[in-house]
């Protein structure tokens, strides 16, 4: 059993992972931190935990911490990761961070799209980004993992295969991203008001959305720190929980619908989580919902030379609670879909 | 034309309000009131608006108001229209009141439920209750009118016949109410945000709504000052607009479900707005969604001595601001469903 | 390990079974039966099952059945169930039937309800209406257990305390009883055609749902076979899961809030999945979805002698497929919570 | 007053349609017709309209239509308008078809696309494509309108003004399209079922919507007789109505987001139902619903050379019944936006 304590409980991503990890067989739960729920058990914040959990929410405390914890899972907002995991990291505990504090190598970046100086620059290096798929070896050795963002993960899930084969013409991919409004968290504003979301559609932050730098990021890594750029546009979604982001690809050469679905389910076939569907099948949210699995569809035209990829994830699980117990499997040697 | 100025135009009545009198060939918008976006565009607010009226918004000033205004519609929260009336009241306008100050005839029921002592108990006995169908000739006469609350609107109709016809036997009606988000207007509250809403049903303020004591004392009315009694009890159900009522009552005396039917179109007849659906048919919130009608249906079940009453209106429109316009229509002389 | 075959494995019922039993660590899904999709992965079926699921549908067939089975479920419409329950317990196989087919102990009933002479009443005696909560012990030497239906299940839980204990006066229950569309099954109607029951309410077969006569043979049971009588009235509500069901009920003496609360948290002390809340709090839909809980939530308006109970369930899974492997559990000697 | 019949009245566009004529000042219903309905009233099809209108409905019959009507709407499936528009115009009557039968200029894509040989190439030639943005002119003198499809409306007004003005770099556009549920009309499909769409996301007819051929042919128009390709992917949203199409384009020319805006709103000036947004705004489907409106925001990348245009409209109304009416007043010479 690994001891396992949670910073930032009472959040979304934060039930979710109590939850995942209350069924995991090899996981205890121990520290539950909220600073607005201090005091007051977790049952009394997410309520479908009454007669199933009742551990009372702390404040977050390194020193109380950090005698019966293996490992920690760190929710809370971008900016209020950098110091907790450096503490955690000095105690010798392993940390898996879903912020996006940790996610992009290049300070600067940090700054541009987070708008905050980031001060642990050398940290950068030493962190994981944390997709399973693309990074399975770096995982299982990582003290600080970074979990992926919800979007992130749908976009280069979708484009990596076409660019660590080379069959991505000019490197300016299209994502046009949809996401259910769990994804938007718990904070209250009227875009989030069920009034003013339901029987809506919209976009939003468009060309200014902050997962653009990571998927850059990762892409080029594939393209072999080729610079890979994405026009990436979300959409706001009425529904509690998906993504499906349908990516537009310029081919760099001929190739068949049947001839990509082969390839891609080669590329992804040590992968447990993801699902490539066979030709003329396309990724349905539901399908998904729940799961931490990544559902994706082709579809070729030849004639305009371009593919369109459809990827589907349950935005809080494989874009967020899911995914890091996928790497807490991975970091911890554990089956990779144990308790998933 | 007679010409409107609304106080509190930002919210969801207020919008109602907005979209109903443009197009009602009776009426000229002048003035629009709201203290949080005094000097911009209402379609910054309502932005179906945008290229449809752009009239700037005001502080709510009644020397400002009045030279130019013949009727004033209060969309305030309780507590706030108490002074506003008064003025408006002094300069000779014909005042409607959408919120809950002036609906209870007895100040001490308004400090019990309210939590507020009434600065204007004698204006009390002046204000007409605007539920159309029952107080028709006061409201021709009427200076101020008291709008009914939405839960308020569907239950007295659904029971009145019944009531004012001595069918019930024990005065105790129990009232099952469903409405959709909308009628907790636009403040942001957990409760509220998408998130949690969505896909999801609760009861809420059981025992305890405010709308109780309207119904209460519109319904003792009926009975000729016998008190009649409410077990109301609201939820919260996941869409837009509508409110359902379902009210269960003991017959004082046999009839059958076709003679109830009969009973009810007779009772509503001069009533333009209200339908009393065929046997076996009962309403749906659809139905009667962006209107100002009222959908009833009945079943009697002669076994048990009861009959179930099931009433729909759109809570935004029959059950605010769509009435307050019948109200208008009444005070001014137009036909009764003008605009409507 | 047990093993385990579904018959009318494509159904929601059938797709939640295949959910819950894949993840039961004393459970082996062996064969699964499906008259439309026969031959075809059962993933094709619930798409979310690709990678996870490749089990082949079969028709149903007894003898290709029974060798490698040790309980069955069956997941079919009312009137379909009759012959094969009959064949598989001459088999010697333990069933769990999820239909109406074995739940009301009087042929009549089932005859004046369905519209169908009952060909086995013999069997009627022998089957065990499957409610855990009240039916424990004979469930554990059942062969055929009537799995409740899923309101049937949500009304009970919410009056079984209080007729046992002989609180209620009138023996008359009125329960107001709320739907997710999940609820109508598969089968394409126009009632669940998308737009139309989206951001739409609507009572629907008011005083003829076919689950009034099980929550009355239940109750009337538990109130010593005194004759009780429930006025139910179903409402369908625009989410895809959940029941809540809003009960009320003449209290034949005086008892406080707290004193209800703890009879009915001692009534059910021994049942794992029923949730008592505290005074003040309310079920919601949302908090027992994807659960085997019952939430349960009272008010007593001491002024009106009457008692408002509020239940909230999953209609998939504590009123139907959770609810059959519970009894499962308990048939089989498991952990009455495994796998849940 | 003009006098007005409705081919296929029972439908979604059907019901849109009498509910705006209803209201129009210079309109009056004559004849409604439904295969599956005559002989009973419209309002026990569309439920909404009880107490408002009781025409009842009547089986095709062009004799019996014609000598009481001046204009006619056929909302009949494709495939199903060819004979009747013939008819109609033989007796002389202006047809408005909101059918696709007659958007196509070329009888092969018509084959192609549709998989029907059409009986009345001739015809093509003489029908008018009724965007009125793009074809006033040849609306005001036209006798067979054919009313653009709803996916097409969205995707041709936010690409027109770049075409025309040659903007375009490629002449490839990418079309990421989605609509509410609505739009798939009223024949039952479990695609449509409600516990299937409601939280769900889906790409769908990927690479086969049959509206790629009319954006193509009107877009194609726009630059010149230039072939435009148009990559058209719609996704199913769950809610009830609105388009919402990201539309992405590589620019031909530099050109700031400033400056497209004043482009497009010159382009639009004369248009009384386009509404381009400031910079940094975008549409949300909700602000056009229930209107005749299309609202389009603009991004301008200028690092990567592209513009992201966002249009939206309600697919009702202006993507079928509005846009019908529409095309009515100009050609009787009302105001364009009469009763709109």
């Amino acid at each position: 059993m690994i001891r396992i304590s949670i910073i930032g409980a009472s959040g979304y991503t934060g039930g979710e992972l109590i939850k995942i990890l209350l069924k995991h067989p090899h996981a205890k739960l121990v520290h539950l931190t909220s600073e607005s729920y201090a005091g007051k058990p977790i049952s009394s914040v997410h309520q479908w935990l009454k007669g199933r959990c009742d551990i009372v929410c702390e404040n977050f405390n390194v020193s109380a911490l950090t005698p019966d914890t293996d490992i920690v899972f760190l929710c809370l907002p971008h900016g209020a990761s950098f110091l907790p995991v450096v503490e955690l990291l000095d105690h010798g505990k392993k940390v898996i961070d879903l912020s996006a504090d940790y996610r992009l190598k290049d300070p600067r970046l940090y700054k541009k799209w987070y708008k905050l100086n980031h001060p642990e620059p050398h940290l950068l290096k030493k962190a994981v980004y944390g997709l399973p798929e693309l990074m399975h070896a770096k995982i299982q050795s990582a003290h600080l993992v970074a979990n992926p963002g919800c979007y992130a993960t749908a976009c280069i899930l979708a484009a990596a295969p076409l660019i660590c084969k080379h069959l991505v013409k000019s490197h300016m991919i299209i994502a046009d991203a949809k996401s259910g409004v769990s994804g938007a968290g718990k904070e209250l504003s009227l875009m989030y008001h069920y009034s003013e979301a339901n029987e809506n559609l919209t976009a939003y932050s468009v060309g200014t959305h902050r997962h653009t730098p990571e998927i850059e990021q990762e892409l080029s890594l594939c393209a072999g720190n080729k610079k890979v750029q994405v026009s990436f546009t979300p959409h706001l979604v009425p529904m509690n929980r998906g993504i499906l982001v349908t990516s537009y690809v310029n081919l760099s050469k001929k190739i068949t619908q049947h001839a990509l679905i082969k390839l891609f389910r080669k590329f992804y076939a040590q992968a447990p989580f993801i699902v490539v569907l066979p030709s003329g099948e396309y990724p349905e949210t539901k399908n998904v919902s729940h799961t931490n699995y990544c559902h994706i569809g082709l579809h070729v035209d030849e004639q305009k030379h371009t593919v369109i990829i459809i990827s589907a994830i349950d935005n809080l699980i494989k874009g967020a609670s899911g995914q890091a117990v996928q790497n807490m499997n991975i970091m911890c040697g554990f089956n990779e879909s144990e308790g998933l």
